[in-house]
């Protein structure tokens, strides 16, 4: 009975979140140990049902790096990377598209059905989704920047949020791979940080949520004490250009950035390591991570 | 953050009922010490409004004895009581109907808004919802039975359902004060039990739950060991005729009966004094209260 | 025969109020004395079912003075004016709720469903409908102006006109009594004339017509061959300001200004002891009352 | 203003005709000498106007024959008439249907519109609204009965009522003319009183009205106190088989006998000379004419 | 088989021709030799109903001249024309419009529909679709210009598009004979051409295409070599005002200058001698006649 | 000009066709050498999109055979085959589901994009749109029969034809890879044929058209005069049963059988290997291949 009693009082403290959340559009990029850790992914694929049955529309958009490597390597297929991107030939990014499409999609697709939700999967090519172009790595050498092609590798154009308002009025989570078509309908490899912010932007989400490795933003990194719970726009810019952000963390606050420029209320950056870390960023007063907002 | 763990922890456990329910019309009798206890009346209605919000069809149907003789004492009425049921004249009619629909009916309606549901109260007239005919109290007298005419107490002839389903449709929860309108316009006032069975039957609802001052049915309800969690309609029915279900409690598991063979799936009998007991009912495996099914 | 030759000849000639007035919205203030005689009274019911079934979109609030005075006093309360104005306090407030919604306004929605209408009462608690802050009474007292408290008189701040649509969409009529609600959930007691005006101006309403106890408005309002049949929202403004508008009238004119500056159409003052006096107003060329336009 | 009291008595004792007949549809057959005189065709255009204003249904058919006969002179056509129909060869039919169509048929929507409906003239040809075949004359000739082909007289096959819906649901009136489309494309003129009862058989009409130039039937014509106001269907095909109906009459019973076998709800032979006497039909206690009903 | 084969390869050279038409509107002016020659006939009407059927929006406007005239000497009406135009009294315009609504209008609907189409007439008069006054004829005499009253031949005010809205999107096609009806429901024969012009510049159409007897327009008509294929409105301007484009053609390239500056897309003046001239211009790449764009 | 007058001839050669399957839903198998060529591959791509633009419902379902075989080569994975069928272990189906999933169904649904299309793929874990269930080996050896587990080939238990709709509805052509479902959630690679089969029963297709790389069926395989144009579902049946259909056109046959029986109302076996033979099929009287029907 005590169980019970706790049941009914926290369903009771969540209800303030349920009323403004009602209706309103999440996506969330899934990505890293979340994807990778089992007990974590049926965390993640919970959470994503349960915000859905609570009257919100989550789209998911997710990565797939270290699958696409390993099947890379199954293949015999070997990388160069340039400025931290991958060169992509045509037959890498064939694979990339299989595994992404073919793999990983299908499976948080069908994780989702069989916890109760109605997925489908979506990759930027279904309806002309993600419309995309090349983009070039940008590499500093001898003190002089050249833009480098490196294949494959893509950035968003434009989104064609139709597909995506016709399969969410119709009761269906959207989960998308982060594949782009190009003008002459040819693959790009997207990273999915950008997709997601893209996508939040161009639906004018309530909220983008970024499932990361990491517990947040440090203000110094080495400091854990510099934790930052929340950060504006304006700081977040000032942070990337003076260079206290760093690494893997540079696209996931620049599609932060992008994604309030584009309308969208509220970004959060949280540890997906964390189990049901989206329920702790939504249902709880305190949140999880960082939060990038205007 | 331990607290923040076990918010999710709770939310998640309680998914499967809320994916059960989900789309499900749900309706409430609401009575006794829940509408009098102030910290109750908040939970009830805390409790209905996380119904709303998890895709539920919640409906209200309230009843008001207390208050009712509050009044009429003011008035300076006296009333007589004929097999337990109100001798009521024309006066005592109109000063029910103008307490239970000007008073507790608003009153509960403004809860649910203050607490951010869309309620709408309405009484039986309110496009024709409840027409209602004389109900007579039966007298055993000298071994001999005869139907006493105790003026403008009433029995449910139909439920008009079309209001109902206009505002359910829109996002708003009906509030029903159990007053109906009989067939040359004149006011009945009729036990809130009925009504709620009337009204879960007419929309053949998924549950009906009754807010009671008892902890549930006793097959010996001087001993507390007695204590029945489920009961199948026939077993019920038994109990009645052979009078182990007594007093107060017969017109609840009368109603309960009459829910079920109008198309309702299950009815609950729970004790309204234990705060947030419907949310007990609905989300935890254990219920609460003693539920009568076919 | 010769009635139904008549009675043909009177259709055609009002066919073309029929017409200009299809689908157009129509409040109707209700009160006086209209409320008492019940022939008024069923006059009245007659005349609005009628706009509804020529296709007009009629919205009925009403007052209800004597009512409640006659309740108070049963109740032995005994009521202090100040300015006009009852000074009320809670238990004031509750009683005039109680009987504005349980009887008055009960006892309309039945009178016009018995006519074939299908009414549905609505006070200003039902979905929010009506919000409202405390009226302070203007105190004139030597040579000095003040405001004073005088308990839970209240005026309307806005008024969500959701509720309305969905009612007036799906066929019904709705009846509204003047309770507001304040932002603590408080009830208010409203002067149903300014009630009337909100809502006509809320709706942008075709027309506002007002039922009083007077033919209308008189230049001399003791002289009978002054009567004004109809009056520009200035001249109105102007009689006001000049005193040239007398006492219970004030509120009258002020709202036909307020809902003429709120959109609504055209505005009337009419006598409610004329039976049909609606129709009288509606569907004949030289109208009845004073009209009130912009 | 004694006039004003009578057009609000008047309103209000037709209000129970309106509320019988809303949403209703009635079919009138258009005919007679209410198609000459113009102050009889302004009549019946204002009682169908007036129709569909108070949340009717109404559907014109017209019928045409002394039009046509006059255009037939005027280009010199002489026409025999074998069993009291005319023998119509192809030029005869085509003149017809100019007539019909395009003279009678834009005569009534130009007045209808013009009066403040929205009307819609239809052929038999328009979307294939009255599919026909051929109507062969029965000729009695020396004790033997034969069936003589007379040409491009019709009879109807079928109504296609699609295109009424589309056009009422839209506020439309359709009038009818009526001329059918054989399947090979030919024109065929069929009499206007069986479209107008296969039309309100096919919609399942509430009422076929048929205006006539006699006051209805009588039990025998020649004693005008034989008059009957009311007919059951069996008592209609009994008179026609003792040959106690004659001549035009014959027509038009049998197709309100047809029209009440295919599901209409009642049919009326009105005196069409007499002005308003749709009115007189529809909004009056007594009625006018005589009516034949199941 | 190289039949079939043919088959496929032309359809799939007229594919993107359907992909850019798909959901436009095409108003087609049809008249001239097309509406005499029946093989011209057949082909016009197959043409309609295949554009119908690949998803365009056809609407067919039709002229009448021979054939009026043919009627009208057999009524033995002489007819006198002044500046072009013909005089036209109250009888003239009540048989022209008998001719164009019931003889030519109810044929071209009878052809479509045979053909698998579904089309409804209509005149100016059906829900008052073309609005029209009188049109004065310009004569010069003496070195004087004078605009004299010819009667009941009217231009177009204004176009009520509802009705053809209507009728399209439930899937029928609209055919309009070009009589209008002035503001006292006066009839008026206007020319073809310009209702064409008018309607297709009140839907936003994406095409007008004219069936006339000529190959287009001739910078030099007695030139063969000189044919415009493609023609500017301000060089259509230009060349009317020159006087190099003459006599009928005048009113279909006035037609339209007035259609583009209306908003639609493209106009075509073609050769309607040709059978499939209109899947001609609309299915190759180039096309037929002369086109006059912006 | 020749070349138009052609193309406009076939047009109207084609219109009784689109006549017939406007609207109606027609299920391609989408397989063979039609998959691998890449001018036959446009040519499909084509013919699906002209379908669509001419009002069918076209739905796609690909195999996908050699492309498996290939990646699973590269892979390094030997496979063996049982009855003709793969023996099929997890990574086997993972490998498969890449390959269908993330590489032919992408770039069928890129290539009809390409050509206007909107298309969107699907496998049958999308919205769970194929459940399926392990499929045995039938193994006859030493004349005894045997079924034997041969891992993760599956067979059709239901089609949720829900998301197929809602795509339709909305425009989309889905194009669906043959992967099922099972209850655990484990990934079935099936036969395309059978899902095609399924997926046009489930729906009620007016067509199931199934592109192979043979002409059709021959009563006897050897000579080529015995080709069958259409055949009968009982003849279907009975060839099978006296083994003169072989082999892989087994599967094929089958799958007419089943759809027929699921409602659909006819089947076709055609040759992939001819251009536009899915046009050949539908616009031409003489049609290709074999069709069985009831």
């Amino acid at each position: 009975m005590k169980n019970s009693l706790e049941t009914a009082a926290v369903l009771i403290e969540t209800l303030p979140y349920m009323q403004d959340f009602y209706g309103k559009t999440v996506v969330i990029k899934y990505g890293g140990n979340a994807m990778i850790n089992s007990e974590l992914k049926n965390s993640v694929i919970q959470d994503i049902t349960l915000l859905k049955y609570v009257g919100m529309r989550p789209i998911v958009v997710h990565g797939g790096g270290p699958e696409i490597t390993s099947v890379l390597n199954k293949f015999g297929k070997k990388t160069e990377f340039i400025s931290g991107l991958r060169v992509t030939d045509e037959e890498t990014v064939s694979i990339a598209e299989m595994v992404l499409v073919g793999k990983i999609n299908t499976e948080i697709v069908n994780l989702l059905n069989r916890h109760g939700s109605k997925a489908v999967g979506l990759s930027g090519k279904d309806a002309n989704l993600i419309l995309a172009k090349k983009h070039f790595a940008e590499v500093h050498e001898n003190g002089r920047v050249s833009m480098v092609d490196i294949g494959f590798v893509g950035e968003v154009e434009s989104i064609n949020t139709n597909i995506l308002n016709t399969l969410i009025d119709s009761g269906y989570i959207p989960v998308i791979a982060p594949i782009g078509v190009g003008k002459n309908g040819e693959s790009y490899n997207i990273n999915a940080d950008y997709v997601a912010g893209e996508v939040a932007g161009a639906l004018g989400a309530e909220k983008l949520i970024m499932l990361t490795d990491v517990e947040g933003i440090y203000r110094d990194y080495q400091d854990k004490t510099s934790f930052i719970s929340s950060l504006s726009l304006e700081e977040a810019q000032q942070m990337i250009a003076q260079g206290s952000i760093g690494g893997g963390m540079i696209p996931k606050v620049e599609t932060c950035i992008k994604a309030l420029q584009g309308g969208t209320g509220k970004t959060h950056i949280i540890d997906g390591r964390q189990p049901h870390s989206i329920l702790l960023e939504i249902f709880t007063s305190q949140g999880i991570g960082t939060q990038v907002v205007k």
